[in-house]
C-alpha cells in the first residue's frame, strides 16, 4: 500500500472538491452549485420532491464484493428511485460522506465518479455535500426531483378494483447477495444486480402519465411494499404468480435456487434493491411501456394490521415465508 | 438497564416514523410529508437551496458530553445554518440516521425532539428521513430553503472597499470543547455553546436585505472561512482586533483561557461550530441589526495560495496559530 494516497493526506476540502467537481451542472439546474454553503437548485413548478437514503459498509455493501463505482451506482440509485416513484424526474443530488482517514484517496474518487454515472443515468447533478471522518463508510444521498406541474404519485390512492403492475426486476438483488453470502461469484447477472441495480428512470413519469393512482419502488421487498401501498390506501392488493410471466424465474435464479435448494419466489417476493417500481393503476387505462399486471386491487377483506400478511395475498393466500414475520427486509429486524 | 427499550426492539419503521412524526407539516410547506417515498415540498420562488450536513458519534459529540436532545438541536443548526449563510430561509430537513440496534429509543426519541426544536426556531420543518443501522451513531441532515425572490448571498462578491462584518458569537464553541477535553463541566456557558450553537436564523435574511455582496457561516473558524470568502471573491480581508468590541474576549472565556494559560483570541479566531455569520457590505450600506464591523476588503496585495494565511490577515500581520498550517478546523488533519 506504500505511496497509496488516502483522504489523510490530501484534508476535507479537497476530498469534497473531488466528489462534486466532476459534476457538471447546467445553470438552468443550478444558480448556485457545489462550493458554497448550499446550493440553489432550480423548482421549477414550484414544488421539490425530496428525499434521503443512507448506505453503511458492512449492511448495504462489502469492499470485497462491490468495486467503488458500483457503491456509488447503488448509493445513489437508492434515493433516485425514491424519485421516480413519486413519478417525478431526478434533478440533483447531495451526498454525505463519512469515510475512515486511512480510506485510499482511490476508492472516494471510484466511489463518486459511480454515484455520478447514476446521477446522469437518471438526468441529475451532483450539487453539493459533506465529508468528514468516522470507522465506518456511510454515504447520505439526498436526491431532489421536479413533478414538472403533474401531481405526485404517492402510496395513497388505490382503489378496488385497479390492476397492479411492475416494472423491473423482482429478487434479482438478493439472489446476487444469497450467492454471495454462500462464498460464490457467480452467476455474475445475480451478483451484478446486488452490486447495483438496473433502474429505468423515466418509469416514474410514464405512470404517473397513464394515471397511476398509488406508486412505490421495490425496496422491503414486493410483499412489504405492497403492504406499504395497501395500508396507505386503505385496501387489499392480491397478486397472481402462477402462469403470470413477472414471475417466471429467469435462468440464473433457477440456477442458484436449485444449488441452494431454495424456492427462488422468496427471492422474488420478499428480496428488496432492485428498485422495480410497482403502482395501482385504474381498470379501464393501457398500461405504460414495462409494466406488467402482476395483481389487482380489491376492498380490505379482514382486519389490517401492522403485517403486509394482513393485507397483501398471493394467489389467494397470505405468504408465508417461514419466518413469523411479514415478508420483506426489515432493518434492526 | 434492564427493560429499557432499544432501536432493535421497534424495528426500523416505527424509529423512522417516531422521528418525523413529531413534525406536524402545514400544507403550505409540504403537498406529500413524511411517510412516502419522498417529500413534495413548496419552492414557491422556483428555486430551492439546499445543503447537507454530517455529524458523527466520537468526532462531533459524545453521548456523554451532550444530552440527545442537545445533539438533535447541534445536527439541524450545521445544516440550518449554512441556508442561513445564503440569505434564505429555511423551510425543511431531511434526517438520514445511523445508528445501533441497541441504542436506547428514548435517545433517538429525544435526538428526534431537539432537531424538531431547532428546525421550529428556524422556522423549518422535519419532513422526511431513513434510519439503517450501523456501529456508530451518524446523523445527516440536508436543509432545503427558500429564498423569497432574493438573490443567493454566496462566498463570491466580496469588493475592495466593503466592510466585513460578524453577527453571533466566536470562539465559545472551541473553548467549550477545551473545557470538556480537559475533564470539566464549567465554565457551563462555554460547554453549553459547544453542546448546540446559539443561531439568530433571520440574520442572513436581514444581510441579503441590507445588500450583504458575500456571507459564510463560521463553522472552521474565522479565518478559514473568512478566507472562503477572500479566495472566492479574489480579494484580501484584513480583520483588526484591537479595541474592537467583536473580540472582548468574555468573562467565561478569560476564566478558562486563564486556567489553561492559553489566548483566547485562539478560540475566537480559529475556533467553529458557534454558526455566527459573516458578512462583505458595501462601506455606504448600514450594517444590519446584530452585525459589528470587524475588518475591511482590500485588493489582494500578495500571491494566493491555498492558506487562508495568505489572503486574511489579523491586526495587520497574517495568523500564526503555531500549527504551521492555515487557521481554522480541517477534517482529516
Amino acid at each position: 500500500m506504500t505511496g497509496e494516497r488516502t483522504l489523510r493526506d490530501v484534508g476535507e476540502f479537497a476530498v469534497i472538491d473531488r466528489i462534486v467537481s466532476n459534476s457538471q451542472i447546467p445553470v438552468e439546474v443550478a444558480e448556485v452549485g457545489p462550493g458554497d454553503d448550499a446550493a440553489v437548485l432550480a423548482a421549477t413548478d414550484g414544488r421539490v420532491v425530496a428525499c434521503v437514503d443512507v448506505l453503511v459498509e458492512g449492511r448495504h455493501f462489502r469492499r470485497d464484493w462491490s468495486s467503488a463505482i458500483e457503491v456509488g451506482k447503488r448509493a445513489a440509485a437508492a434515493s433516485l428511485s425514491d424519485v421516480n416513484a413519486m413519478g417525478a424526474r431526478a434533478t440533483s443530488v447531495l451526498v454525505g460522506l463519512v469515510a475512515p482517514a486511512d480510506l485510499p484517496l482511490a476508492w472516494v474518487n471510484e466511489m463518486a465518479a459511480g454515484l455520478t454515472q447514476e446521477c446522469t443515468q437518471a438526468g441529475a447533478v451532483l450539487a453539493g455535500g459533506d465529508t468528514t471522518e468516522g470507522d465506518a463508510i456511510v454515504i447520505s444521498v439526498t436526491a431532489l426531483g421536479s413533478l414538472d406541474g403533474r401531481a405526485p404519485i404517492t402510496r395513497a390512492g388505490a382503489q378496488p378494483g385497479d390492476r397492479v403492475a411492475v416494472c423491473g426486476r423482482l429478487g434479482w438483488a438478493a439472489a446476487g447477495l444469497a450467492v454471495l453470502g454462500r462464498g460464490f461469484r457467480s452467476p455474475k447477472a445475480l451478483v451484478d444486480a446486488h452490486r447495483y441495480p438496473q433502474i429505468d428512470y423515466d418509469a416514474g413519469r410514464r405512470a404517473a402519465v397513464s394515471g397511476a393512482r398509488a406508486m412505490i419502488d421495490v425496496s422491503d421487498g414486493l410483499i412489504a411494499d405492497l403492504g406499504h401501498i395497501a395500508r396507505a390506501s386503505g385496501v387489499q392488493i392480491d397478486i397472481t404468480t402462477e402462469g403470470n410471466v413477472a414471475f417466471e424465474v429467469p435462468e440464473p435464479m433457477q440456477a442458484a435456487a436449485a444449488a441452494y435448494n431454495v424456492d427462488a419466489r422468496g427471492w422474488m417476493l420478499t428480496g428488496g434493491d432492485d428498485h422495480a417500481l410497482v403502482a395501482a393503476f385504474p381498470a379501464d387505462v393501457d398500461l405504460p411501456e414495462g409494466f406488467v399486471q402482476i395483481g389487482v386491487v380489491r376492498e380490505q377483506a379482514g382486519q389490517a394490521d401492522e403485517s403486509s400478511a394482513s393485507v397483501v395475498t398471493v394467489d389467494g393466500s397470505s405468504w408465508d415465508d417461514g419466518s413469523g414475520g411479514p415478508g420483506g427486509f426489515t432493518h434492526f429486524g
